[in-house]
C-alpha cells in the first residue's frame, strides 16, 4: 500500500512496515472486545479507527450479528468517537466519563451500562484488574521515533495504562497535530502497585518528573493508521453575564484570603472545570492583580491560554490542551515559547491526590446542583438521569487547599433552582465542599455547622426568586425536623424535583399543587 | 504545693514549677476559649482538666453566666471530657469527631454545633486558618523529659497541632500510663504548608519517619497537672454471630482476591473501623491462613492485639492505643516486645490520602446505611440526627485499594433495613464503594453500573425480610424512572425512613400504609 503523507512522523521501520486503512485496522478489533482509546476532551482521540469501527459495527449487526465493545477513555471524547460509536448500539459498557448527546442518551433508556468512576482511580483499577481485561487499544500519536517510541497527541489520559495493559494496539499517527508537541510531554513511568509504590517526586506543578515520550511493546502494534485532523473542539463562547459574576465573586474571595494570609499573594496552583464559567473565571483572574500564578489542572482551554500569553500564569500543567481552533492558532504561533512553559501528563498524574494535597490546589468545580447543607450533585439531573460525570472534581475537591464549587443559581430559564432542599444525588459531601458561588453571591462554609451552612448558603447563593420557598422549608424543617443536625422534612426533601418533573418547574404554584 | 507521685515523671525544672491541680488550671480558661484537647477514643485523653473545666461552668453559668467553649479533639474522647462539659452545656461548638450520648443528644436538638470532618483534615485545616483561632490545649502525656520534650500519651491524634497553634497550653501528666509508652511514638515534623510541602518518606507501615517526643513551647506551658488515671475504655464485647458471619464472608472475599492474584499473599496493610464487626473481622484473620500482615489504621483495640500476639500481624501503625481493661494488662505483660511492633503517630499522617494510597490499604469500615447503588451513610440516622460522625472512614475508603462497607443488613431488631431504596444522607459515594458486606453476603461492586450494583446488592445483602419490598421498589423505578442511570421513585426514595418515623418500622404494612 502507499504510504500517506504522515509518513514522516512514523520513522521506525518495524511500525512502518504495519501501516494500513482505519478499515483494515478496525476489522482487527473482535466483537465483544474491551478497549482503551485515547482522548481526554475530543483533544488526542483518535480520529478514524473509532468511525471504521462503527460502519463495521452497523454493517454486522444489520445481518443480525451482536457486536458490540466495552469502551474506556480517558474522559469524554469526541463526536467522531463516543457519538459514532453510540449511533450504532456499538457500545455495551463506557467507562470512566462521557458526554455525548447520543451516548447519555442510551445510557438513560437504560441501554448502555455506564460506570462514573474518579479519573484518578481508572488507571490504576486496570492494573489491580479490577475492571476486568484490555483487550485493544486504540491511541492517537503525533509521531513515532526511530527506536518506536511514541510522541503523544494533545492529550496523554490514560494512553500510558492503555498501551501498557493492552494485548493488541493500534496506532493513529495524526500528522495534523502541531509539530511544536514533541517535548511537552512528562510521562511518569515510576508508578507501581503496592507494595511497590514510592512518592511521587514532585514538589511544584511544573516539575519535570518523567518522559517526554510513551514507551511501546512494538510486538504489541497491530495497525498503524496515518491521519491528518483537528481534534474537533468547539469554538469559545462569549463570556455571560452570570459567569462573569460568579468569577467576580471568586476573584474577591482569593482576594480577601490574601489578605487575611491565608493565600500567598501569587495564589496557590489552580484547578479549574471546563466550560463557560471556568472560563469566566480565568478572565477574571487575567484582570485581576495576582501575578506570577500557576495552574495544576486536567484540562488547558482558551481560558488558560490567554493566562499564559499575558504573563499571569507562569507555568500550566494538565493532561489535555484542548484549544478551540482559534485559541490552537494562536498557540501555534508562539509555540516555541508556550511549549516551554506547559507540559502534558498522565491523568494519574494530573488529578493524583498525593500530588493535589502536597501542591495545595485551588480546586474551582462546577455542580449541577447543591443542598441548603452544601451537599453537592455533579452528575445527575433529577436523581435518575446521568449528565456528565464525577470527572476528576472528586480527586481535586477532597485534597484541595481550597475546594470551590460553582453554579448559577438557576437552570432551565429560571424553572430549575440549582440549590435544593436536599441534593438527590450526591458526588462531593458536606465534608468536601468549602466554598459555594452562584451569580448571587458566594457562601463560604468552612468551619460552619450544618444549620449555619444552610442559612448562609440561602442569604447568599439562592437565586431570589426561590429564597421564600426555601426559606420556607428550611423554617419547617427547623420546626418539624426529628434530627436538628440536619433539619429535613422527608416527605418534602425530594419535593422541588418532583414538582419540575410533573410540571415543568420547581416553583410552587401560588396555592400549593395538588 | 506538695508534688504528687507523678513527680517521677515531670522531669523538666520549669516545667515543675507549673504544677497545680486541675481546678487551678481550669481557671485559667476562659470563657469562650476554643480549646484543643487531647483523646482519640478515650485513649489518652486528658482526666481531670475536663472535669474540673465543667464544675467551673455549671459554677459560673448557675450565676447566671454565658461560659461555653469551642472544643476541638483527636476524635470521640470519654465521659469525663465530651460527657462532663456536655452535661453542663459548656460546649457550643465541637469538631472533628464525636460519639458521647449526652452530646449527641445536645446535637440532635440543635443545642450545640457540630462540624463533621475528615480526620485527616482537621490539622491542616487549623494550620491554614480555616477553623479560627486556638487559644488554649489540654493535652494528655506520659512524661515530660528534662529538657522539656513530652512522651506522649496512648493517643497522638492532634496533639502536634494543638501544642504548636495554642497560646497556652495545659499538660496533665498521667502517671498511670504505662512506662512502655516511651518510644512507641513516631511524631512527624516534616509537615509544612503549601506551597512548601514535600513528599511523605514512608513506603511502609512500620518505617519511622519522626521522632519519638512532641516538642513543646515552654513558655507556652500554663499549668501542669499531675494524674493517675487509666484510660476509661469498655471491655471487649463476645463476638455475634452476624459480625462473625461478615468477618467469615471477608475473609473468603480476601482469599479469592489472592487467588486471583489481586492482591499480594500476606494482603496489604489492614486499616479496620473500631467495634464489634471489626473486631470479629480481625478475629476472622486470625483463624486464616493468612501470615505477616501489616496494618495501618486509627485505632488499635484488642482485635489487633489478638493479631499482634498470635504473630500473624507483623506491625501495626495507629493513631491509638485503645485496648479494653483486660486488653491493657495483656499489653504491659509483654509490652518489651510488643512496643517495637508498633507505632503511634499523629493523625494527619495515620490518615494522610497520600499514605493510604501509596501502601494500598485494605479499608474496611461500618455503614448505618447503604442503598441499593452502594452510595453509603455513615453518620446519620433517618437523614437528620448525627451518630457519631465521618471520622476517618473517607480518608481511608477514597484512597485505599480496598474499600469494603460492612454493617448488619438490619438494626432495631429487624424494624430498620439498613439497605435502603435511597440513602437519607451521603458520605460516601458510589465513586468510592467497592465491596458491600452484611451477615447475608457480600456484593463485588468493582465495575459494575448502577443497575448491576442494585441487583447484586439486593440478591448478596438485603435481609430476607426486607428482599420482596426492595425489589418491588427496584423493579418499579425500572418501569418509572425518568432516567435509567439510576432509577429512582422520588415521591417513595425516602418513603422507608418516613414509615419508620411514623410506625417504628421500615416494613411495609400487609395493605399499604396511609
Amino acid at each position: 500500500m502507499t504510504i500517506p503523507s504522515s509518513a514522516d512522523r512514523i520513522l521506525n521501520d518495524v511500525l512502518r512496515t504495519r501501516i494500513m486503512s482505519a478499515e483494515q485496522a478496525a476489522e482487527l478489533i473482535p466483537a465483544g472486545a474491551t478497549v482503551g482509546m485515547s482522548g481526554f476532551t475530543a483533544a488526542g482521540a483518535p480520529k478514524a479507527v473509532p468511525q471504521a469501527l462503527a460502519r463495521r459495527i452497523e454493517r454486522i449487526n444489520a445481518q443480525g450479528g451482536q457486536f458490540r465493545i466495552g469502551l474506556w477513555t480517558g474522559a469524554s471524547t469526541s463526536p467522531e468517537l463516543d457519538g459514532a460509536l453510540a449511533k450504532v448500539h456499538g457500545i455495551d459498557r463506557r467507562l470512566p466519563y462521557q458526554s455525548d448527546p447520543v451516548a447519555r442518551q442510551q445510557i438513560n433508556a437504560g441501554e448502555m451500562n455506564y460506570i462514573d468512576l474518579h479519573l484518578s482511580h481508572v488507571a490504576q483499577y486496570v492494573w489491580f484488574g479490577f475492571l476486568g481485561h484490555l483487550d485493544v487499544a486504540v491511541v492517537e500519536v503525533s509521531g513515532i521515533l526511530p527506536d518506536g517510541r511514541l510522541i503523544p497527541s494533545t492529550s496523554v489520559g490514560n494512553n500510558k495504562t492503555w498501551l501498557d495493559q493492552a494485548d493488541a494496539i493500534i496506532l493513529e499517527v495524526n500528522a495534523g497535530q502541531p509539530a511544536a508537541l514533541d517535548g511537552m510531554h512528562d510521562i511518569y513511568y515510576g508508578t507501581d502497585r503496592p507494595p511497590n509504590r514510592k512518592p511521587i517526586p514532585m514538589l511544584h506543578p511544573h516539575d519535570r518528573i518523567g518522559e517526554p515520550y510513551l514507551r511501546c511493546d512494538l510486538n504489541k502494534v497491530i495497525a498503524v493508521v496515518p491521519t491528518h485532523a483537528a481534534d474537533k473542539l468547539s469554538a469559545y463562547k462569549p463570556l455571560d453575564e452570570d459567569s462573569q459574576r460568579i468569577a467576580a465573586h471568586i476573584v474577591d474571595f482569593l482576594e480577601h484570603e490574601v489578605q487575611h494570609g491565608r493565600l500567598p499573594r501569587n495564589l496557590l496552583p489552580l484547578q479549574s472545570g471546563v466550560g463557560n464559567i471556568a472560563n469566566a473565571v480565568l478572565a477574571g483572574l487575567n484582570q485581576s492583580a495576582f501575578e506570577d500564578m500557576t495552574a495544576y489542572t486536567e484540562v488547558l482551554q482558551d481560558g488558560m491560554l490567554d493566562l499564559l500569553e499575558s504573563g499571569k500564569l507562569r507555568s500550566a500543567s494538565a493532561t489535555a490542551l484542548a484549544l478551540s481552533p482559534e485559541g490552537f492558532k494562536r498557540f501555534e504561533a508562539r509555540a516555541d515559547e508556550l511549549r516551554q512553559r506547559i507540559l502534558l501528563r498522565p491523568q494519574e498524574i494530573s488529578n493524583h491526590p498525593e500530588l493535589i494535597r502536597r501542591m495545595g490546589l485551588i480546586a474551582m468545580n462546577a455542580l449541577i446542583e447543591a443542598d441548603i447543607y452544601g451537599n453537592v450533585n455533579s452528575t445527575h439531573l433529577m436523581g435518575t438521569s446521568i449528565m456528565n460525570g464525577i470527572g476528576g472534581s472528586g480527586d481535586y475537591a477532597r485534597n484541595a487547599y481550597l475546594s470551590i464549587f460553582m453554579s448559577p443559581s438557576t437552570a432551565k430559564g429560571g424553572q430549575i433552582s440549582c440549590i435544593v432542599p436536599m441534593a438527590s444525588h450526591v458526588d462531593h459531601t458536606e465534608h468536601d465542599v468549602q466554598v459555594l458561588v452562584t451569580e448571587q453571591g458566594l457562601a463560604d462554609l468552612r468551619g460552619l455547622a450544618p444549620r449555619q451552612r444552610a442559612k448562609l448558603i440561602i442569604a447568599k447563593c439562592v437565586h431570589p426568586s426561590y429564597r421564600d420557598p426555601i426559606s420556607d422549608y428550611f423554617e419547617r424543617a427547623l420546626k418539624g425536623s426529628v434530627g436538628q443536625q440536619t433539619p429535613h422534612l422527608l416527605t418534602e426533601a425530594l419535593s422541588w424535583h418532583q414538582r419540575y418533573l410533573d410540571t415543568g418547574s420547581m416553583r410552587p404554584a401560588a396555592s400549593p399543587a395538588a
